[in-house]
């Protein structure tokens, strides 16, 4: 199982609506004899996958799923099928599917006379499938802000210039959180300061996240800008009724690249946009996964809408003392308020350090 | 050497002004027989301790001490002498002894015929006596900067509420780093938002350290404060001229208490306290290693004065996004000024994670 969910990790950023699957087969007598993994939206599940390698030798033998295989027929057929079809005699899987469309797959074996088990490795099947996960319980894609900052919590100087507080290996970091992410997410403060490009570089075949920027009023996104090119498709979120500045330059000969970027109007809500609404706009869209690489000011947006899943702080071992906080706002006024989240992960990153820590779950 | 290296340790924050020093004594055959570590200042040298507990067995043997055995008399005999008259046929040592008046043991050694060998684990030994070292290179006695703070740098919420921000674990560790100390040290903020009590508990057997509180007004302390108690010895740092108000309360009746303060009068500095000076009073009253718990504020002075060495933050997994900050001022304006610290340990305490990073050597 844990060969299973390691498959299932290489699909990361490729499979939404989906979500990531890693399926190994053992033969009758306990051999590995086919591995597979879900590895794009509209492609083949993992199952299927792994018995296509494992061909007639799956007669008997043990399919090991991270997720309960599914039952029903989308753009594929049901994998609950694929793998009665193939003469598996015993199904163990990981989590099961809280998908209501999807679900029924262990009952549907059972009822082929399949032994079923369910629960093997489930915690960390889950966390490989959190984004999925979150966004099938919430109905909006699961959102890890990302930031890079000091040790005292500053994202830039006094003077506003932050290149670089973190290394190049920490920045080279976040291209492979950019590949695992369906979309990235900028505010107008940083598509002005940084004129980010917020495509992935650097990592073969990954596939480019959908570039989000939030500009409320349409005026941070410039003619020329990097997100208006054609490396990644790229969504410019505007206000209601706001006519973005750069369209006027279209005509000026910047067609090709204004032509990559759509463009949607949201309601306004304090200090911008209302953030629900664009999760819900980014979900309809097949969104699951957002990688919010905003500043201090949508971050907090983020924090007052209760729509931050998990946090990544690349801290650099450095000292400001001024300059702006990594996060600003988010309606949090004493200590007994304070975001509470779970250290799940610190590593050295160069130089730097890599905290992850993920939401305590609240009380339903 | 190794075991020289951790009995050494056992020694930190009760030797000041003298180094730690451990030592391990083996026969001819190379067996121990004899471990000591310098345990307080005017008590045996670790060579002493070390070589009583092995007697004659010493003759012929090794000596493992984590510092070049000292060659002068001070409230104890020359360590080198002590060597030679047991007998021992070979000293091994890890650091050279840096302090001019007491350099010189491997040559005497050597003298009398030893055989001598320095820079084993060198590199260990020195960062176990890295605030003695660095007492000795600069004058000043080595500081340690602690704070505590939330992911996003906050010491408090937008309310001034900050208990607590970090878990039990974290503030019991504080001790620890407290008891290795020579000296505490908060400024006028912290004392008069927290009313610290700034002494150990909870350690056995610990050295208090002095607790010093930077009062430029001498507004800060105010009467009854809880470092006017008896628990360990006080330094109050006012500016010169300057009367603390907590002194016209004394004679109402808490003249006990005010007796454990000592006073100490300063030239002011921008915003403060000329630290350097604050240092050299420190120094000369054999102070060796300060613990900063000070505020963003008396922080900032001390980044100014180039006089933080280490900085160990504990950082809880929460964010506020409003409050303090951990560190204030400290002159820096440009990125390219940024404090850069190497991270040397990264440690979960509880929930929180306890981060300790070193000034990265200037050039000289």
């Amino acid at each position: 199982m844990r060969r299973a969910i390691t498959l299932a990790a290489l699909g990361l950023g490729a499979t939404s609506p989906n979500p990531v699957v890693g399926c190994v087969v053992l033969d009758a007598s306990g051999e590995v004899v086919g591995e597979g993994w879900h590895q794009r939206a509209g492609g083949p599940h993992a199952e299927v996958n792994a018995l296509r390698a494992a061909g007639d030798k799956a007669r008997g033998g043990t399919a090991l799923v991270t997720l309960e295989p599914c039952n029903h027929t989308g753009r594929t057929g049901p994998c609950a099928q694929a793998l009665i079809d193939a003469g598996i005699a015993r199904v163990v899987y990981a989590v099961g599917d809280p998908n209501p469309t999807a679900t029924g797959g262990a009952q549907t074996l059972r009822t082929a006379g399949i032994s079923v088990e369910a629960g093997l490795l489930e915690a960390a099947a889950a966390e490989g499938n959190a984004a999925w996960l979150t966004s099938v319980r919430l109905g909006r894609p699961h959102v890890t802000w990302k930031y890079a900052a000091t040790l005292d919590g500053r994202i830039a100087a006094a003077d506003g210039t932050s290149r670089w507080i973190t290394s190049a290996e920490s920045r080279a970091d976040v291209h492979r959180l950019r590949a695992e992410c369906d979309a990235v997410v900028v505010g107008s403060g940083t598509q002005r300061a940084d004129d980010p490009h917020l495509a992935v570089r650097g990592i073969e075949g990954a596939v480019q996240p959908l570039r989000v920027v939030v500009d409320t009023n349409g005026t941070a996104v410039a003619p020329g800008a990097r997100v208006l090119d054609a490396a990644a498709p790229t969504l410019i979120a505007l206000a209601d009724g706001v006519t973005p500045a750069y369209e006027a330059a279209v005509d000026a000969g910047a067609e090709a690249r204004a032509q990559a970027a759509e463009i949607v109007r949201l309601p306004r809500a304090e200090g911008g946009l209302d953030i629900p609404t664009l999760l819900d706009v980014l979900h309809a869209r097949g969104v699951r996964s957002v990688l919010l690489e905003g500043g201090p000011t949508l971050a907090g947006a983020f924090v007052a809408a209760d729509a931050v899943d998990r946090v990544i702080a690349y801290l650099a071992p450095a000292l400001l003392g001024a300059g702006p906080a990594a996060l600003t706002g988010g309606g949090i006024t004493t200590i007994t308020e304070a975001l509470r989240l779970d250290v799940s992960e610190t590593v050295r990153i160069g130089p730097d350090l890599r905290v992850t820590a993920t939401l305590v779950a609240k009380e339903h």
